[in-house]
């Protein structure tokens, strides 16, 4: 399916690995006024921060959530709970500044705009809605592939011009689609190589029988697409058009040194897919929190990852990285305001 | 020790339990536009905050931090890592805004006032500092009782009535004081019943002779208060000014409808002996985070606390609670701000 026609231009990654820096940046840590290693994981946090943004004074300038939004056909087999009009539905919450994205975005003052990617429905032309729709939803994966190729592709090269031309340099993508978990779901086991049932959850609140039930057709989606190999394939037959816009969204970002602050299971999916198509787009990456869906564990644990918060969120929209977004800014308080215990006065020596 | 004469007036706590109110609480957050259940701890956190504050649209309103300093005369044994001097040095510190505390209430636009409680140094009147100096550092506890009475009861009451002129609905006590680590290993100890190796660790960073030796200090002042019984002459033989000065602010604060934000190991120790002093206090706080200091998962767990955050963080000040305060404004942001399924027309009907 994909030919030499289809091949993808990645925008290239710079290096992360600054020796120099590193040590600036501990020495600097280990001289504030308070005991060595004491604030814990913001310590290491600063550091990476310092790392990505390339400064021994690092600032979060501007930061930015993208909503993604899209429909999935695999809906019609029936594997979420709630029908597929609330897509549609939320998007136009999110305008009305409704949802919970809205208010931990004012909380923080994280500018936010809503990308339509894919959803099944129109909408009036809106200042905060960026329109990129690339078809009224992806096709039915149990029986055809969800994308083609071009559509693919589109999606991801929407992502990343999208992320070129915003301002900042932090970057939160969220998305909204109902049938989503499972496209990410189907992603994980694919290319985790990990039994489906390891990878599937409630979602927004399948019954027993409900998940049954999921389990079942996306045991039948695998095997359809079972002689794949290449990510960019797997994206394309049983990912989501918001999915695939996502990994371009990061894969940019990571280029342009932006912090990418991942939300929780299908922002997830979407940077193991960028991961595989570029290998290191994840150490620019913060995972904000550990999500109640429960295929998150085995995707924080294909990408070697420890989130901030385990507070059994599981809603999306980016809220879960829009709610850690101010454990950044106190990482990024102490190391650049914090006294030193010279310029201080305070005492630094053992007593013996 | 203490007699009748040392009687000591503790306020009354109102009633929490509100069984109409949690069931409006409950339902306002049913209607918003998510998945049930899927903000998680916020969802727990949102309905305790509006029973403490009594109210289905509670607001913080002027947070308090608190910066209780003391130093310890059991410092004398070696049981720290730092030398006494820097008690005094990090007020100044605090007064200067240099700490990490100072920080991160500036983050959140938390007020905060440093408390000497018993620092063994002088200082310059300054509009930030409340001096409630009961005496220039405990007495040694491995050869005597740390506070007398008289003592003890001052700081829990200096204690009270500073949070009683206080202005807003949370307060954060944090302290500082070199060998506070020891005083709170010790009531947790005593009052928990627990060997005092399940409640140690190495505070500022001892190595580990260093721990070896607290230990064996620790094990000591444990044997010479052997027969006391009641919570405060465990408090005033072991204890120390700024622990006994925490214990009146809390104890006030929760009979004032405030939020309780619980820092770590120190804060947690004052909470214990505050809800053996006066039951139901607990039911006030709000926990943080899980600090790295050891003994605090013992702490929690006879607290029956689980806390918010989890980032290997042992510094005190109250760092932790003031980390961890906007994840407070964001479980009262989605139970104010979000719209409901029926505001937004939102369909919350599981399709068929």
């Amino acid at each position: 399916m994909f030919t030499d026609r289809h091949r993808l231009e990645l925008p290239s990654l710079p290096t992360l690995a600054n020796p120099q820096l590193e040590a600036e940046l501990i020495e600097i840590i280990d001289q504030k006024t308070k005991p060595p290693g004491s604030l814990g994981r913001l310590e290491s946090l600063a550091i990476q921060l310092g790392l990505i943004l390339n400064s021994t004074s690092p600032q979060i300038v501007d930061p930015q959530i993208r909503v993604f939004a899209a429909d999935h056909g695999l809906t019609d087999e029936g594997v979420s709970a709630f029908p597929k009009a609330v897509t549609q539905q939320m998007v136009l919450n999110f305008l009305a500044g409704g949802a919970a994205i809205n208010v931990f975005a004012r909380q923080h003052n994280i500018a936010l705009k809503v990308v339509d990617a894919g959803v099944d429905g129109d909408f009036e032309p809106h200042p905060d809605l960026v329109s990129l729709k690339v078809m009224r939803g992806t096709r039915n994966s149990l029986t055809t592939s969800a994308m083609n190729a071009e559509e693919c592709m589109q999606a991801i090269t929407c992502g990343m011009g999208l992320v070129r031309e915003a301002p900042g340099n932090l970057l939160i993508v969220g998305e909204m689609g109902i049938g989503n978990t499972s496209a990410s779901s189907l992603l994980l086991s694919k290319l985790g190589k990990l039994p489906i049932a390891d990878c599937i959850g409630r979602g927004t609140g399948l019954d027993t029988a409900g998940l049954a039930h999921k389990e079942q057709v996306l045991t039948q989606v695998l095997h359809k697409h079972r002689n794949l190999k290449n990510p960019l394939e797997i994206l394309a037959a049983m990912g989501g058009l918001e999915v695939a816009m996502m990994v371009g969204a990061l894969l940019q970002a990571a280029s342009q040194r932006r912090i990418l602050l991942i939300d929780g299971f299908i922002a997830s999916s979407a940077l193991l897919v960028a991961e595989k198509l570029q290998p290191g787009v994840k150490d620019f990456a913060v995972f904000s929190h550990h999500s109640a869906e429960p295929g998150h564990s085995q995707l924080l644990k294909l990408l070697d990852a420890t989130p901030l918060l385990d507070l059994q969120m599981c809603l999306g929209e980016g809220t879960g990285a829009a709610v850690a977004f101010p454990l950044l800014q106190s990482a990024l308080g102490f190391l650049n305001e914090m006294a030193s215990f010279t310029s201080a006065g305070v005492s630094n020596k053992p007593h013996v």
